[in-house]
C-alpha cells in the first residue's frame, strides 16, 4: 500500500462519484426534473463513508472493483434516499445538508419524496446488474433490503420520531441508533465481503468483520452526537445544535460530553480489536484501510 | 374450472390477505406504530387487481402457489406504498382511500412516509424468500425494481405532478399512465409468468401475455378516469371528481366521456385478442381467468 489514506479515499470517492454519474438516470431522459433531483441528492455530496467501507473490505478479498462500484453506489443510494426523506418538513425539516440546499428545499416536497422513492429500486437494480454470481447477488439484495427495512433503518427512524421530547435510557438509545444508522454501516462491511470471492471467506473472518461493523456503526453515531454539540454549521455542512434545540435524546444528553467521548473511545478500541482478529486470518497489515476508516470516523470534525 | 369468477377472486384475495397478515412485520415487534401503519395500509384494502393478475397468469404454468403468494404480496406492497405517498399532503392530499382514512390522516405524515419507505424493501425480501430458483428470483426483482423506478411508477408520478393545470396531448397522457400505473400492472403479468415453471414458457406466449398486460394497463386507467367523473365517493371509496377539480389532464378531459369509452372498448378488445393468441399455445379456455379479469376491469364501478 504505497498510497496514503487520503489518496486512497480520494480514489474511491471518485469511483463512486463516477458510478453515480454513469448509472443514475440521465437528465436527458424524461422525467428530467425527477432525474435532476435524484442526481442532485446523490452526486457531489458527503464523505461516502459507506462506499469506502465496501471498497476497503472488498479489497481484502480480491473482488472485481467494477462490481464493488455498483454495490457501493447501491448502498449510497439507500443512504441518500433516507437523507432526502429525513430532511423533509414532516420529519427533521432541514434546509441545509452537505453545505447545500436539501432536496425538498430545492425541488419542492413532492419531487423530493419521489426522488427518494425512486432511489430505492435503483439500488436493487445496481446489485442485480453486477457480474457477481446469482447467490452473491441475492445475498446482497437481502442484506440491503433488511438493513433498510422496518427492522433496520426505517425502524430506527420511526423510534427516533416517537422519542422526541421523551426520556430514553442508554440502551434504548443504542438500540435506536443500531437500527437507524448502524445496520446500513454494518451492511456495508458485509456487502464488501460478499463482493469478494466467496470461496476465500471463512466464518472467523466474517465474525471479526461483523464485530468491526457493529463497533464503527455505534462509533459513528456517538461522534455525530458529539459534533452536533461541539461543531458549527459551517464545519458540519448542516444545521448544528439541532438535537438539543429539538429536545432529541442523544449520547451527549444522556451521558454528557466526557462520558460520550469515553464510549466513543471504547467502540474505537473494539473496532481495532476486531481488525486484529481479522488480520490473524488475512495477514498482517492487510486491514490497514479499515483501521484508517475507523480513525477517520473517530477523529472527524464534520 | 368449476369455481365461478367471484369464488376464484375471493379465494385469491383471501390468500394475499393471509400472506400480508403472516409476512408483514407483526405489531408485537418494535417499532409497533410503524408496523401498525404498514399493516393498516396493506391489509384489508383494495381489489387486489395486481395480485389477481399474478395468480391468474401463474395458474397457466403450474406455479407453486406459495411462491405466487409472496410475489403477489410483493407487488401489492409496492402498490400500497405508492398510494400512501401519493395521498400525502405534498402530493394529492387525500384523506379517504378504500373507504377508510388514508395512512397519513390516521398516523401522521412522518409515520406514513416511513411506512411507505419500509414497504419497498419488504417487497424485495418477499421475492428473495421464495423457493424459486435464483435466476427466477433475480428476474422478478429486476422486473419490480424497473416497474417502480423513475422510468416506471415514480416517473409517471413525477410527470403527473408537473402536468397539473397544463395541456397534455393524448399521447403524452398515454405515456404518463403507461409509467404511472401501466408498468406495475404489466409487471404483474410478467411476474406471474416467471413464477411458473420456466421451461414451459415460450416466446410467443410471453409476447401475447405482454400485449395483454399493456392493454389492461391502459384500460385500467381509462376506466379510472371515467369513474372519477361518473361515480360518487361512496361507491368509489375515495374522493370523486377530484381530477377535474384539480385541473388534472385525464382521458375524459382530453377526449370527452364518449370517446374515452370507445378507447376503453378498444383496449378491452385488444386484451381479449392477445388472450386468443395465448390460448393457441396453452390450450382452449385456459385463459378464462385473465379474460374475466379484463371483463372486471372494463365493467367495474369502483
Amino acid at each position: 500500500m504505497n498510497e496514503s489514506f487520503s489518496q486512497w479515499v480520494k480514489g474511491r470517492q471518485d469511483r463512486v462519484e463516477k458510478a453515480a454519474e454513469t448509472l443514475l438516470p440521465s437528465v436527458q431522459i424524461e422525467p428530467k426534473i425527477l432525474h435532476e433531483a435524484m442526481r442532485y441528492s446523490v452526486i457531489g455530496g458527503g464523505k461516502r463513508v459507506r462506499p469506502l467501507i465496501v471498497y476497503a473490505v472488498s479489497e481484502l478479498l480480491d473482488a472485481d472493483i467494477k462490481n464493488v462500484d455498483r454495490v457501493a453506489l447501491a448502498i449510497e443510494c439507500i443512504h441518500s434516499y433516507s437523507l432526502i426523506h429525513d430532511d423533509m418538513p414532516c420529519m427533521d425539516n432541514d434546509r441545509l445538508r452537505h453545505g447545500k440546499l436539501t432536496t425538498h428545499a430545492k425541488f419542492g416536497e413532492a419531487m423530493a419524496m419521489l426522488a427518494g422513492d425512486a432511489l430505492q429500486p435503483e439500488a436493487f437494480s445496481y446489485i442485480s446488474e453486477t457480474t457477481l454470481n446469482p447467490h452473491q447477488k441475492l445475498v446482497l439484495i437481502s442484506l440491503l433490503a433488511e438493513a433498510s427495512s422496518s427492522r433496520g433503518m426505517c425502524g430506527g427512524q420511526a423510534i427516533d420520531l416517537c422519542m422526541v421530547g421523551k426520556k430514553m435510557t442508554l440502551s434504548e438509545l443504542v438500540h435506536m441508533h443500531s437500527l437507524k444508522t448502524g445496520m446500513l454501516l454494518h451492511s456495508s462491511v458485509m456487502a464488501g465481503l460478499w463482493c469478494g470471492k466467496k470461496e476465500s471467506v471463512n466464518e472467523d473472518l466474517t465474525d471479526a468483520l461483523s464485530e468491526y461493523g457493529h463497533s464503527i456503526g455505534l462509533l459513528f453515531q456517538i461522534i455525530d452526537d458529539i459534533l452536533d454539540v461541539t461543531s458549527d454549521a459551517k464545519t458540519l455542512g448542516k444545521t448544528a445544535g439541532k438535537d438539543a434545540l429539538e429536545d432529541k435524546p442523544t449520547y451527549v444528553s444522556i451521558l454528557g460530553l466526557e462520558k460520550s467521548r469515553e464510549l466513543a473511545r471504547e467502540q474505537y478500541d473494539k473496532a481495532l480489536g476486531a481488525l486484529e482478529k481479522a488480520e490473524a486470518i488475512v495477514g498482517e497489515n492487510k486491514t490497514q484501510r479499515l483501521r484508517e476508516i475507523a480513525d477517520f470516523i473517530f477523529s472527524r470534525d464534520h
